[in-house]
């Protein structure tokens, strides 16, 4: 079997990790599997550079930003490469340039456009173990990052490509949990999860892989295990959902703080005033989560939107700066909000999944501020004073019943049966 | 004029560091030269990154090792290139594979092939301050490293290859002295050394510029300037003797402590016992420094030759596994050896300078235990805890005259007008 493995920055913290994680490695070369391995950078080596250059400007170039933060995952890769052949296997450490992870000109955050393999499958039938560079690309000569979540995105590039079998993202938690065990003393770890439920896990706050990893997971077909590096703790398999458990409405509860919400109250309706908000705070870069247009006036439309609470102030700036091109009549900005959601693929044939979401928070006297909803998630804008008490009584209505049945696939098998 | 600026680990070794070489390197640009700045790693850099792949394997790979070395330059590049742009020069960092440093295909010490400079001029003509990593190069698609005194080496192979006009080599001393300032007092800052001398003296253990450099300079005629990043001291100019100060007869002092000698006794002349003897050594990679042979016997050779101090085990254990091919008499050893030298140009027109070294010496009742010469330097090996005493006293003898004649030449000039 041909395996991608990837080992985030906690994974590969020390010496003392690094070794661990080349044991690991070790063990699937030995039982038979082909591998390729995908590093990020040493623990906070990352910081500790972003610190570096802040030292000398607030706002570095993005070019010798990223020339600089490249240098993390060149570490921890060389030296992965090294503890590999000190078990005997031919570990060779490969930047992204050299790995052929060509991404678009952009800086800071670019997506990757291609991977050339050639260097890989040439390391792989020489029977070396490849230790590729996460985060990292090139586009023309020059080097470039991918942003947040940028090793995930490279291991699963780097999966696709090859056509490997499996691609396990090795982490510092042992798998996705019905919602975060620090709320919810029951939370349960999911034996598995469809690609469409763990994007609305990722982008909802559960932080174990990052959203644009699984959305190239989905649209390349590649099986992704999320485990821990820390344990031999079987993980979360995420596929692509295929009707194997719909007995399973709500697969996990999602939630996130610190959201603040904004409405603009009167905007003309003739002015095209929902476009012009919206494409005005996209291009001043600010990220609007839910949206939500209220009851229409005759003359006028009124919306709300939520956005990360740090960004209130920004936010409430460029609307003001908007006030020259769109005569709205109003802001009113709340802070001290969060989010819940839950989440499921069996939603889609369940319906009253929504109204028993709000029947669950009514009878726990949790007002809901917002709601939005999409086939397989509902989410609810509720005081962030309530927020975990909404999470437990969600949980307790919605995932508390008996452990999941037996879930005995194929891959499941197969992904564990060299540990 | 276009400059190539090298600036080494202790002079980029902290942000504020970094900050004062952007300076230095604008003031240069604003003075309307061109600028190309090579970078070593910062401060301790390499010496902890050379900790972390020793705590995985004390003989790591060499590859991976390089791969992890370049890491270091590659961070001061992206800072400086940054310091630069916070200045509203356009700095722009060059990994040693985007500069097209070509090496051989050897890891650890790559000699440089080939620099193409496509890059680099591009860079040039659009108004930009390249920031060239110092040390690496690349061959095929796999990083090198080119060894100790690496960036002195990068710096001069890209001084030549863009037929720069100087090549200043930043550090923390101020120049290239008559003798070592903490043996002598009275050592004085040389305005100037030729190609010839400078090599002596590096090679002797004035470590200023790494021989490396200094032969690349000579071969390509590069005017090198040796000069301190921590002051707006005048350095030393290190260029082709012309004949200018043929007066001086000694330039300079040189000497390395911790010297052995070894000799091997009795070698039977009809075995090519030399050849054997050093072709073995230099096989087995030990460093011999001055060879001397002894009176010849009869029918047999004495050699005696030194090694460093800590190199002496090594150096007998290879001699002893000889012994199968040659049949050798005896190895004598003897540690707690110096070696002084006096360096000049002048020499060669000077007869006699030997003669007043062993005279000054013998004056001192230092003990002359070996003697070596060249064209224009003569070597004495000598007690250890003489040593001080002997440099002292040469300086007095051949140096604590008044002061160099002004030299006014015209690239002094040329090289300090923007300062």
């Amino acid at each position: 079997m041909r395996i991608v493995q990837k080992y985030g920055g906690t994974s590969v913290g020390s010496i003392e990790r690094i070794e661990a994680v080349a044991d690991r490695v070790a063990k699937a070369c030995n039982a038979g599997h082909q591998c390729v391995v995908v590093v990020s950078a040493m623990g906070h080596t990352t910081d500790e550079l972003v610190r570096l250059a802040r030292a000398i400007d607030s706002v570095p170039d993005s070019r010798e930003m990223d020339a600089l933060l490249s240098t993390g995952e060149q570490v921890s890769a060389a030296l992965l490469a090294m503890a590999l052949q000190k078990r005997g296997l031919s570990g060779r450490s490969f930047t992204g340039w050299q790995a052929g992870i060509v991404t678009e000109q952009v800086h800071g955050s670019a997506r990757i456009e291609d991977v050339k393999t050639e260097a890989l499958r040439s390391s792989l039938a020489a029977g070396e173990v490849p230790v590729v560079t996460g985060f990292q690309g090139i586009s023309g000569e020059t080097v470039t990052t991918l942003g947040r979540g940028g090793s995930d995105t490279t291991a699963v590039a780097v999966a696709a490509a090859l056509h490997a079998d499996l691609c396990e993202i090795y982490t510092d938690v042992d798998g996705v949990y019905t919602t975060d065990p620090r709320v919810v003393a029951g939370a349960r770890k999911l034996e598995r999860i469809s690609y469409d439920e763990m994007l609305e896990m990722a982008n909802l706050g559960a932080q174990v892989l990052h959203p644009r990893a699984v959305e190239n997971a989905k649209l390349f077909e590649v099986s992704l295990v999320v485990r821990s590096s820390f344990s031999d703790e079987e993980g979360t398999l995420v596929v692509e959902s295929a009707g194997y458990e719909q007995h399973r409405v709500v697969t996990g509860i999602a939630f996130e703080r610190e959201v603040a919400r904004i409405a603009v109250l009167g905007i003309p309706r003739e002015q095209h005033g929902l476009a012009k908000v919206f494409g005005y705070l996209a291009e001043r870069g600010v990220n609007v989560d839910v949206i939500v247009q209220s009851l229409v006036q005759a003359e006028t439309v009124d919306v709300s939107f939520t956005v990360k609470e740090e960004d209130t102030a920004r936010t409430l700036r460029v609307l003001d700066e908007l006030r020259s091109q769109l005569s709205y009549q109003e802001i009113v900005a709340e802070q001290g909000l969060a989010k819940v959601s839950i989440v499921g693929a069996g939603m889609i044939s369940n319906p009253g999944v929504a109204a028993r979401m709000f029947s669950v928070l009514a009878e726990g006297e949790i007002s809901i501020k917002m709601v939005s909803t999409s086939e397989i998630k509902v989410s609810c804008i509720v005081d962030s004073q309530e927020l975990d008490r909404a999470v437990q009584q969600l949980h307790e209505a919605f995932l508390a019943e008996a452990p999941e049945k037996g879930v005995t696939s194929k891959e499941v098998s197969v992904t564990h049966s060299y540990l």
